[in-house]
């Protein structure tokens, strides 16, 4: 497939380097002020380099590369809530021209869902998504296969920050603010991890699959969910928790059509308790018992290769 | 979906009964003998129920069947080796009439997985076979989502009745002899549980995995596997290994080309170590590092579950 990959951070250049790989060619590259289009393949790398040098990927803008010649609009600029623009915009101009559309950016599909939903059914082109609930994990495509009606609930830890801290925090009887600093240290926190910490972030992937789930018949953003976050956490709380076999770890869930994020004790042998910064996610499927899915729910390559497999589901 | 379903176990009887939840209709449902054949729907607790008081589940033959008008073979009869006859000659049948193929039964695709390819080139059927290995998990559709190419391995605790004497065992110390026996009471294990306690049912799953990461590069059968079974593990190894705070597995491998299936010392903590009839597959992809899945990797309905997304991927 020919691709046109807007945002050109991690994830987006995780996509434009790994296309070719998997037998894509990246026809344009772009960030925000500036993109590289080429149709016979932009030269990725130099692009890239070019970026690094003089802060533009290329010589055209980001309307040349929504107006050139690609098959799927791969999303990866970062999100943004309320209207999710500019993202609205890029998935609505490749609609129009009947492209599909792949997201990474998670505004799109949690804060305008039905929008964006409206804009596919007037369109040639498919909307896909897996990369914006667990990176590298196959969580949308299970629900797809299972059919969201036949899917109840999930559970799941999909915030690799807040896990690193919690799960470092309890090994080592460290307090927040220590392994705070530490992990923006290693570069797993951002140097505003509020959107980590604060929860937000898995909100906005539990609204997302609140959003498959429900099929339409109704729709969920940001404010319909009962956020809590692990800002400020006492070490005391997980040296308790550890004392009597369980531990605390930051857990998303959906469930009768409720989202709700915040600290949990769990069992230290529950399939939600992972360390460091993987992932997990528990389906609570029809006839099928629960499914457990873990992995890497974040970075670049994984991410990219998350779009990669939504990609082949639309060959 | 049309279904022609063969086998009247607890595998296809679960379809059966299930494929209406999904949105199918059953037109054929066999057993080894016999067949309740209809266009308009088959009377599936009726046929049951037939079954049950005679012994036939209808007054048709399964060659009746497979003559149906169908749209997917749904082969679930038992599974046997070499030359995986009766279903070999089921899957044929379906596809020489353009009609696609969904498998239960290991048979074909471990032990001819190259004949079958061929017959399905030959055909505008399509073959899956996702409930051949793990029961409700979501393996070989993975693998097909990130490309066959894009997974090196695969390791992983594919035999519920094993991995219940295994967990118990060491969980309640007791030994091999006694725990088969309950295990037998329960109805976790079987009359004979050759094909699971010696490494056979794992072994053939870890074939028919090999044999799609080869994509027909090579040929494997059940010959090619290295197979250790856990006949008559002594409690004292298991004893061993918890006081190091390890346990023991049956894990089954493919990686590099080699297939192994063995009791393998793990750290409790270690993904691959589940509980109870609980299986876990642990997948090596590139770019995207261990992808895990677990979950009830057998019995009729779970099964069942995994040949209705094989379906939906065929629509």
């Amino acid at each position: 497939m020919r691709l046109a990959v807007l945002g050109a951070g991690a994830v987006g250049s995780s996509v434009a380097e790994l296309a070719g790989e998997y037998g894509h060619s990246v026809v344009a590259l772009a960030d925000s002020t500036s993109a590289a289009v080429d149709p016979d393949g932009v030269d990725v790398e130099a692009a890239l380099a070019e970026k690094h040098e003089s802060g533009a990927v290329g010589d055209a803008s980001v309307d040349d590369a929504l107006a050139g010649e690609y098959d799927v609009l791969v999303e990866a600029t970062p999100t943004t809530l309320g209207d999710a623009q500019p993202a609205y915009d890029h998935v609505r101009a490749a609609f129009e021209r009947d492209r599909h559309v792949v997201l990474a950016n998670k505004g799109p599909v949690a804060e305008r869902y039905a929008d964006v939903r409206a804009l596919e059914r007037e369109s040639a082109g498919e909307l896909r998504f897996e990369a914006t609930v667990g990176g590298a994990m196959p969580v949308l495509s299970t629900v797809e296969d299972h059919g969201p009606d036949h899917v109840s609930g999930l559970r799941g830890v999909l915030n690799g920050t807040a896990n690193f801290i919690l799960s470092r925090m309890a090994a080592e009887g460290l307090d927040y603010e220590h392994v705070l600093a530490e992990a923006q240290d290693l570069g797993v926190a951002e140097a505003d991890p509020s959107f980590d910490v604060e929860g937000t972030d898995t909100a906005l992937k539990c609204v997302i699959v609140a959003n498959v789930l429900a099929e339409g018949e109704r729709e969920y953003t940001l404010d319909d969910a009962d956020v809590d976050g692990i800002v400020g956490i006492a070490g005391s709380a997980l040296e308790l928790a550890n004392d009597d076999g369980r531990t605390v770890r930051l857990v998303g869930e959906v469930v009768d059509g409720d989202i709700r994020v915040g600290p949990r004790i769990l069992p230290q042998q529950s399939p939600l308790v992972v360390s460091g910064t993987e992932n997990v996610v528990q389906l609570a499927t029809s006839n099928a018992g629960l499914l457990n899915v873990s992995g890497r729910g974040a970075g670049g390559p994984e991410t990219a290769v998350s779009i990669m497999t939504d990609i082949r589901r639309l060959e």
